[in-house]
């Protein structure tokens, strides 16, 4: 089985003009999300923080940090940027594998972008073999590579990196399965540094990591081409289980890129189906909340055993309440990043309704169901039932749902009108001349 | 069992009073043999590549890259010297788990020392608990770590260049403990890279990561404060069978960096026995190369199948040659660096000898062990017995040997009066006002 060079020949040698327009669509779709969640983050103390302890070490002004005045190097661009992507839990989810495909992906290649000339189309397609890989690569190792701790962005997300560069500037074969190699004996990301800012170090180091092994491979730095499926390569040594048929198996004719999902609440994925549910009773307006003498939920028992925190004190700690996103989505009637901060876990309407939800798991529904009954002071009980939540395969996010999302991300970073530019940049990457215009786009700037 | 808190109170809380002087003479001896592996190997075509590759990436000149004119911000330095240092296969062993532990420890702390100042004790004290808690990591997951496929150098060596870098900045001990999550978490290298320049970017990639860790905890960048022991940490993750009362029994009583070892010869430590009975036999003077008829090697097992090859084309064959290496030790009487070139393998006089020699496995012989026999044409046979080679535990080399060796790297960068020189700071290092000032000596001018 010649996994690595299958794969590089698939990055190098794959004529674009047969990537199905879908497909292109679900990536532009997928830099519309990152670039949202990396405005979002921008100013995260995780970032600050890096950006404090690296500033020192930084090479010349190529590309953008998103969201930020800073202009860095495109290694240290896109580490950062890979971080703020990533540290709000907001961004995209192959869910078969629960890798995180564009952090990675794209952190590496927009940061390409800005220091070397890459037209939209070139980087559309890019963006495609970079997600497509990465999706790949997490499915020859998981779920035994998840369950015994790896963190599979952190892992893969190099691969993707890797896979999106390289297509860019047209790596030979050999090169791109050194590429692969020299991002496989860098592949790491601990599941233990769930909860820290690691977690998001994580696809910044893989972003990072990507784009220097193309370079690095590019300028002839060696390694092994046979460095994923090889006996002491990255698949026996970070997999006990791993099933290499389903990294190559259909590549070109079977697109992963289309079960990339988005996320539309910056809370936990089990809780979605939860607020999807309490959002579309409150657009109903058939109860005030003052009629509320319960809210019982039916959930999967996983939503009590990751989110079951009953009184957060931190915004954090809101992201794994279920109780706490009921009661914003009755309350305000979205649920955006902000309802995740310290004031709004302590705000004392919330906290009034928040004790009224009750939360029960139920053997048989799906993790992407949830029954909500709403038992009203008169003794009239008002039912939901949500059978896929938006952000599902079934249900994806819409390309409108996808601009509200960007929008509540980018307001408090950019101004209305660079807002709109950054986002229509977004939408028509697949025609612009020049690429890197969108990392332009998408910093703050004094006004 | 609180590893990593255990670690982290042992490198910032130790008394350094309480040092062996031993300890702080074998560091010394550390940087004195790391020091010449990385001017031997400032060349080497993967530090040239590297170099190409990340260059137009590079920050402020603040460090050294050991060997060459050039001075970048010392990540980079830190990087690259890491790959030089260890690219010769030349570097320091710790026996019991095959770290190589300088690359990593004295690559990220050299780099701090020139961009931050450091005096000399504080940079000897700095070199003990680096090399200390890498090999003390490699040992609580080793061997089943390295069996499985990870170069120790890699995993373990994050751990050894963080100790170092954050005793020398004084970190409190949960900044401490964070930076051992951070390269926790970067943690990586496959045995698959062997042969290939990957090999030699695992101590680079430590150290980068080591050093960076430190700033990034410095500057509260979270991280767990369990990562090494963690159910899903690194130990746990990366090796099937942790025992780490290893990794911290005994710490600050037994030193594991007196278990460090060096090599007299440029080759694989299996063959090491061979050459050095062969230059015994060749300074006795008790025959002429031309009465030789056969050469007879008995050998441990290992020998034969890591260093089999009869007709190397290739200098780096050379190296996997015991036929090549007894070879020119009674051809030259000396086994350098340069006896391993693509010139030297193909040269007429070493081919004729080489092929008189035959090597014969033998059960009970031990790794430092060999036997060797010399048929003279006259029917003679003289034979020499290798208890323990030099560079062995029992046999090591003298701090003479260590000058030797590091002239015979430095010769062909440094000139005479600068080789001397920096051979001096090197074990002065102890008395210096600013230990960065070695960084300085081991740079490459013209003159």
């Amino acid at each position: 089985m010649k996994t690595t060079e299958t794969l590089a020949r698939f990055v190098v040698g794959y004529d674009s003009a047969r990537i199905p327009q879908a497909v292109r669509h679900q990536a532009i779709r997928s830099l519309v999300n990152w670039s949202g969640c990396a405005l979002g983050g921008a100013r995260h103390p995780a970032v600050e923080n890096a950006l404090a302890a690296l500033r020192p070490f930084i090479g010349p002004a190529q590309a953008s940090i998103i969201g930020r005045r800073e202009r860095v190097d495109a290694l240290h661009a896109a580490l950062f940027n890979g971080i703020s992507s990533h540290v709000l839990d907001f961004d995209d989810t192959h869910l078969a594998t629960l890798v995180h495909p564009s952090g990675p992906v794209l952190s590496a290649l927009l940061a390409l972008a800005q220091c070397h000339p890459i037209d939209g189309k070139t980087f559309v397609d890019a963006i495609v073999f970079g997600i497509e890989v990465e999706c790949r690569v997490a499915m020859g190792v998981c779920p035994a590579h998840y369950d015994a701790g790896w963190h599979v962005t952190g892992t893969a997300g190099g691969f993707g990196a890797a896979a999106a560069v390289g297509r860019a500037l047209k790596l030979d074969e050999t090169q791109m399965a050194w590429a692969f190699g020299i991002v496989a004996t860098q592949a790491a990301g601990l599941r233990e540094m769930f909860g820290t800012m690691c977690k998001s170090l994580h696809p910044g180091r893989a972003a990072q990591s990507g784009l220097s092994a193309v370079l690095l491979a590019r300028a002839g730095f060696t390694s092994s081409t046979r460095a994923i499926e090889a006996p002491r390569g990255f698949a026996h040594v970070l997999s006990t289980a791993p099933h290499l048929a389903d990294t190559t198996d259909g590549l070109g004719k079977e697109w992963e890129t289309l079960a990339n999902s988005f996320k539309p609440y910056a809370c936990g994925l089990v809780i979605h189906p939860v607020i999807d549910g309490c959002l579309a009773l409150k657009s109903q307006r058939s109860f005030e909340l003052d009629e509320i003498e319960q809210i019982s939920l039916r959930v999967h028992p996983l939503v009590l055993e990751l989110t079951g925190k009953t009184q957060p004190v931190t915004g954090l700690e809101g992201k794994f309440s279920v109780f706490h996103s009921a009661a914003i989505a009755l309350l305000e009637g979205v649920s955006l990043a902000r309802h995740y901060t310290d004031e709004a876990v302590r705000d004392s309407a919330v906290i009034a309704l928040r004790e009224r939800v009750t939360a029960h798991p139920q053997a048989g529904i799906r993790e992407d169901e949830a029954h909500i009954a709403v038992k009203l002071k008169g003794g009239r009980t008002i039912e939901y039932h949500v059978e896929h939540t938006l952000g599902s395969i079934e249900r994806p996010m819409s390309d409108r749902d996808l601009d509200d999302k960007f929008r509540d991300l980018a307001s408090d970073v950019l101004t209305p009108d660079r807002m709109e530019q950054a986002l229509a940049l977004c939408w028509h990457a697949d025609t612009l001349t020049d690429a890197g215009e969108i990392g332009n786009s998408l910093m703050a700037l004094s006004e």
